[in-house]
């Protein structure tokens, strides 16, 4: 076929992003994959959720997660390319996208480690005091396999769009730390040597304002456990990030930032992993896009290999246009927020038209990827739905992505309000200015400026379809300013 | 919730299509399955593939599937409610249709055994000759649990689109019977007492012109096995019918009807299927909407339920809309069918319109059910991919639905071909002259007819949009049409 | 084959009890097995550890453990069949242990909840206060599906042997009610709506006289669940019966008898579980003998069904012999027990007799039972190994039995307690005077008062061997007593 | 403990048998094992049966096994180890036993792949002629990854004991080379290159006399394959070998040795996997036996470690006294195989020793190894049932090591045969001359003769108790044989 750079990430990064540093880490690192990789990757999936052994036959809690050897060679592999500690050393975030991109185009759970380790090494770095970021980010930034790993630990078992109300996990100052109590109900790589976590320190008030984070370790300074695993979570998909439920009892633990700050540290926690999920929504369409088309290209009927039939072809040709819509999407989502990681409040206008390309890039990406993965089942007929052959694996992993950090629902409405308060829709025009087509664009962000003026519940209750169109026009704008349109 | 007939199939039936002679059976059957069926289908379900018992200790094959008894007690009730024997009884597919609606909202999956048998049934009450008659169709009527179950086999392991070219199993007369001997790859209801097998006599000419249906007994005259499983298939979904693949091997065998005429007696089976599978997609769409709205109402966020919240609001309303117009068009490929099915080639106009509007509903419901199986799943939050909550079931159900019966592109090409040949559109405006709203597909026809006229090719890839529009126009005709609209 | 009677357990109780008032209840109850009850065995044990719903959708924990409803229908046959309320009735333990004899021939692992109810309704009825009583024992002993359930939780993390030292729940009173905190290790019958627990009120001396025994209902006065189930155990057997780890935070509890009593409320619990176990023992050897049996007549090696080589012949006598013994042993300490179990302290020299039987039944059968099964395997050779088959299970469930209740060791040392400190060996030989072949046992007891004599260490080191004999020189005389001899 | 030599197989070897040419070898390779092997075998052991990918995605047949690709790190060790390639180029069986000892202490099954290959490469070296030894050998002997695998595929449905009668595979003379028909239902090692097949050329006589024994390669000549995989046992032990179930059908095979020999070739085979269970036996023993003794060390009860005890560390010394003499019987086996295994008919006395040797050794080390892994469970007290703990595997495995090369049954019958018809207990006693201890064996031997004169059923009857002191006294008079007694 045409779309031969379809096949591999490396091919498509150069394809749309063009050379950069970097070139000859990703090449091994997708050699390896093709090579090895793949095959660990299948057979975790296969194995299902994992057994966590909690006590020891001496009767010591040891929650400990029994994925075979492979996994754990599959995952320091990233950790050892560099998708934590390039980071920090070139001071980018460029590589971790990068790598990030390659791993979701093999498994876009494993993504997940890699992005809350991130997500854990920024605010440690950014926010903790000289002497916890001695002891601790080193251990992060390892380029070997005694490297530690990140966490983020947000949601509570009353959901987590609504952090204000649902999180409980309360924290009571004990000398220079806290001790931290509560339940975490999805939490994103469990058994991590450290986390972040969002809890409300006694006294402080109800709701978003009242909540902080804190930097909390898997070992006590005793040495013992310092929160349990109640248990992992039986999810459909990305089963290469243990995903459990984490009691914390007394945990010791270490403010990030000033606690009143805390809900503004959580946001920028977040927009890290918002922006990882569309670049890995987009890898994952590739993915699918890939496997559709060897398939395609092997199956006939009627005399000719399906991939050659007009309305088959035509499918492809659709989405391989969407597919480079969607990556400058999330890419610019990406280099926006390697401009404004570092800011702190107040945030520049940068940093809110960030927020609204993050919010349209995680929204429109993960769609993008269902949709793509639900086609390719399709493609693939009864084989699809076989667990046999993992195509199906693909849609099992891409509606994780549309619902972790946050739904459809939850970024439509983010999106909505960084318009409403910060006129993010006129600073994405002003920052389009003199791409070809923002033409549209500008039109389309005048229909928005009428529709907030109409009365709250109305706004938001017919905003779906003008977001919608938000995120295409944006997404098709950005394809032309890519380095190699 | 305003929705509340979306809870009840029984209630969506009566508020849709109203009253009929079939109103306390349906009840009882509803009434049965909230109360036991529901927790069987879960645990079948849950469970996974059945183990097959290939050998029994004396090493006798013996192909005994080893799902739980109550597996069985769920499968035999259907039966018993009439799924099958009503159908004859009363000469009408209308019971059929009733009961695999409700079956569908349960277990859709669970549809397939139905719907196969009723498949086996017909060719064989409308093509075999009295002996064969007498001899095997009161075995499928029974209403009690001896009830003998009937398959349908056709696809074979290079795809099931391309039958013409595909079907490699050869039949070779052995006195008044035939002798069978191939592979069939994607055997729906493995281990059934009959199936209805498409073949190709030895000596027929290639392509589907030299294909004929056998009917295929589980034990051949002396009694042993006549066919063997090779294996069950581990689908993702649909796990209440088990899928296997099937080895013939000299296996005893009846023609139906003339040989020469075995792709029509082919596709008139398949149009049972087809109705089916349009009527199970709406009924599990509304269940996804059901279990959405269950979780909606009870869900809170941002001190209200998230049912409330204007967005997802709409969204519900949305879905409900469309629910109507897809069940009116699912609906109405039935009451065409209950038209039709009785005919013999050459078919009357009526006919070519069912048609059209099965291949319609076949691709636009299973659409509808999973992008809505999808939805659900994404209302559920975090909780949505759990196994344990058993939401992504429906999306794993959807996904077989839209493939097995022939894939969108499969049912898109069909229509094109039917609409080219027969102008089969010109007949449904003609059969929905005086409904409100049919000025819109009026014109929407003229504009297929220029489409027409494009090169094949071209015709055939631009297709898709205009197929949908026409699914969707002639939907929302349809619904205005229901009896209780 | 001559052992006709093996292949039934009515057969077996009526050959070697024979007629009882139960006849028509034990026959009905078998006919259930034989007709469904085993092929939903089958299905619980292919289903391996039930999932537990921890939570549900609405996040409020109610763990609740997803059997299929299969399961519960089996469960409540044996309650309804009278396994409880025929005890109380006729104040009669007989029935009781006929159908779990007949139980445990069919799946051994569901006559455990059978037992734990009973081992929670006897103290219940005996030490608690009118006012418990007459609030939970009725709900014990009803004879429909909607009776409750009983459990026994004892042991801890550290260990069930030691329970002086290893229990670590805390009771603490709070009004007439006391507040339990810890966790169980074991716990049978996780879910049950009742059970009896090992703990320590606050205070109480350390060691196994400060253990106290405590009711504790799965439902606070409230509603809300008083005990949490951390997790279901993945065990190789027995998976008929949740074995669980329970916390208990203050979770409601009432006193069953004196504090400073506990301990010897507790052996009288656990005297019933090792009757039980004996019994269940025994049924497992005979379901393994008769296993064999039935393979042995169908499988022909060298000319002839294997069952008719002289070797093969020679073990299966052996094995119906000691079936025989093995029954006689178990019986006896179920009619001793039917004899003491209304006694409380001081015991009478009776009470220690059946101490000493109950010891060497519970390690003698369990024994047999585990060579039995793997003996059955052995018989069945290769197919014996297969999963398909069932067969391995026997084994599986035979080692639990060999294992709770207290292992071989445990019950060796508690044998030779209640030989060295009440003599109970000469209450043995007193009880079977008269007995043929009781002379054996004479001068085996002269052996053991001289083993008495050796220095502790030495005195428990070479036991082993002495109580083997002790056991199967019991048994032997027992056989001799039995109705039907 | 005292038994520290326990805890390693090198050390048990290195204390039995004294220093060999291959301690480098066997160092490195336990040190593998405890580093990396033990938790890749826990982990394939834990994922159960692996998949057969039966057909790829374009419908062609393939037959993939999908083990974790850590399993065929795992698997490949051996071979480069030199668990075949050493025995060629050393002319000694003496490495390959060695290396199988310590395959076995870590993962029994695992061993099986390599006995079979060795099994496969032997009568293809002895008895092919040049022209195929060239083609296939060297293949089997590589040192790396690319090492070819062997298999021996004799028994067929009706079972394994009585090949004279069951095996209904033929074989058709086609040019130079054979086509074999049939069914192979449990062949070890599904999916090797290579395997030796036992098959009735046609015509041949029935019975044991018309065997012959032909190679069999996975691949025809025209690269497809020649062999099918029915599917894949689901065995409860052993997971690391794939015994699968074999569909020959026209399948391209080449004689090894005269036809008319071939049962005696068979039985070549036999000899070789017999001595490799009779190790693994005894390396499972010593593991359970090590696994019991850590336990023991630490779980605590009545204030020491149970290990203290004084009846359970009875149990442990007489565990470790029995695991010396198993090793002894099981090692001479292999000693004495290694100076007959180059004979061919007429065999000399020596090989009708080694035949009872090995029958002795394969049927008592078995026994013990099933016995200690049932003792080990109860060691473990409730943490042994459980299948986190991984105790329960070794008995999993022992029942398997029982069974397969011939039951206890079987191996009893062959002992005597060769007794009677070869006089080997007379052999024996002469080889043993001088052995401390052997006047017990000459008396034994005496009672034997006797025996010999009791009519033929009789004689079988009561044979088991003789050949159980047999096997004892030749074990305990090898003991003191050992180099390092």
């Amino acid at each position: 076929m045409l779309f031969d750079f379809v096949r591999s990430p490396c091919a498509l990064l150069d394809g749309l992003v063009g050379s950069t540093a970097y070139d000859a880490v990703l090449d091994a690192y997708q050699a390896w994959w093709e090579g090895e990789g793949c095959a660990v990757s299948d057979a975790v999936d296969r194995a299902r959720t994992p057994w966590v052994r909690m006590f020891d036959t001496a009767g010591k809690r040891v929650d400990e997660i029994l994925y075979p050897p492979e996994y754990w060679g599959m995952l320091k592999r990233g950790y050892c390319s560099g998708v934590l500690w390039r980071a920090f050393k070139d001071q980018s975030l460029l590589p971790s996208f990068l790598l990030i991109y390659l791993t979701s185009f093999y498994d876009c759970g494993l993504s997940c480690p890699y992005t809350v380790s991130l997500s854990t090494a920024l605010p440690l770095s950014k926010y903790a005091d000289a002497g916890l970021k001695k002891r601790f980010l080193p251990s992060l930034l390892r380029d070997d396999d005694t490297v530690w790993q990140g966490a983020t630990w947000m949601t509570e078992i009353k959901g987590g769009s609504d952090l204000g109300a649902n999180v409980e996990t309360e924290a009571v100052p004990s000398g220079s730390t806290w001790r931290l109590t509560g339940d975490k109900y999805f939490a994103s790589n469990a058994g991590a040597e450290l986390a972040v976590v969002a809890a409300r320190p006694r006294g402080a008030p109800t709701g978003v304002r009242g909540l902080a984070l804190f930097l909390l370790p898997r070992r006590r300074q005793g040495g013992e456990l310092n929160y349990s695993i109640r248990r992992l979570k039986d999810k459909t998909g990305t089963r290469s990030v243990p995903t459990g439920e984490i009691e914390l009892r007394d945990s010791e633990a270490y403010l990030l930032g000033a606690a009143h700050e805390g809900i503004y540290i959580i946001l920028e926690v977040l927009n890290i992993s918002r922006v990882a999920n569309g670049l890995g929504s987009v890898a994952l369409a590739q993915r699918a896009i890939a496997d559709a088309m060897s398939f395609a290209e092997r199956r006939v009927a009627f005399g000719r290999p399906i991939g050659e039939h007009p309305l088959l072809r035509e499918q492809f040709e659709e989405r391989v246009r969407n597919l480079r819509a969607a990556f400058a999407l999330a890419w610019e989502a990406g280099q926006l927020l390697n401009e404004v990681w570092q800011q702190r409040r107040p945030y520049s206008d940068r940093y809110h038209l960030f927020r609204l390309v993050a919010h349209l890039a995680k929204y429109w990406t993960a769609e993008f990827a269902v949709q793509t993965a639900k086609w390719c089942i399709e493609v693939h007929g009864g084989l699809g739905v076989l667990e046999e052959f993992r195509v199906e694996r693909w849609l099992r992993e891409a509606m994780v992505l549309a619902i972790w950090e946050g739904t459809a629902h939850r970024q439509l409405l983010d999106a909505l309000e960084v318009i409403e308060r910060k006129q993010a829709h006129h600073a994405l025009i002003q920052y389009l200015d003199g791409t070809p087509g923002v033409a549209d664009l500008r039109q389309l962000v005048q229909t928005i400026d009428a529709h907030l003026k109409l009365q709250a519940g109305e706004r938001e209750r017919t905003w779906e379809p003008l977001a919608n169109r938000l995120a295409q026009a944006t997404a098709e704008a950005l394809v032309r300013r890519l380095p190699n349109h």
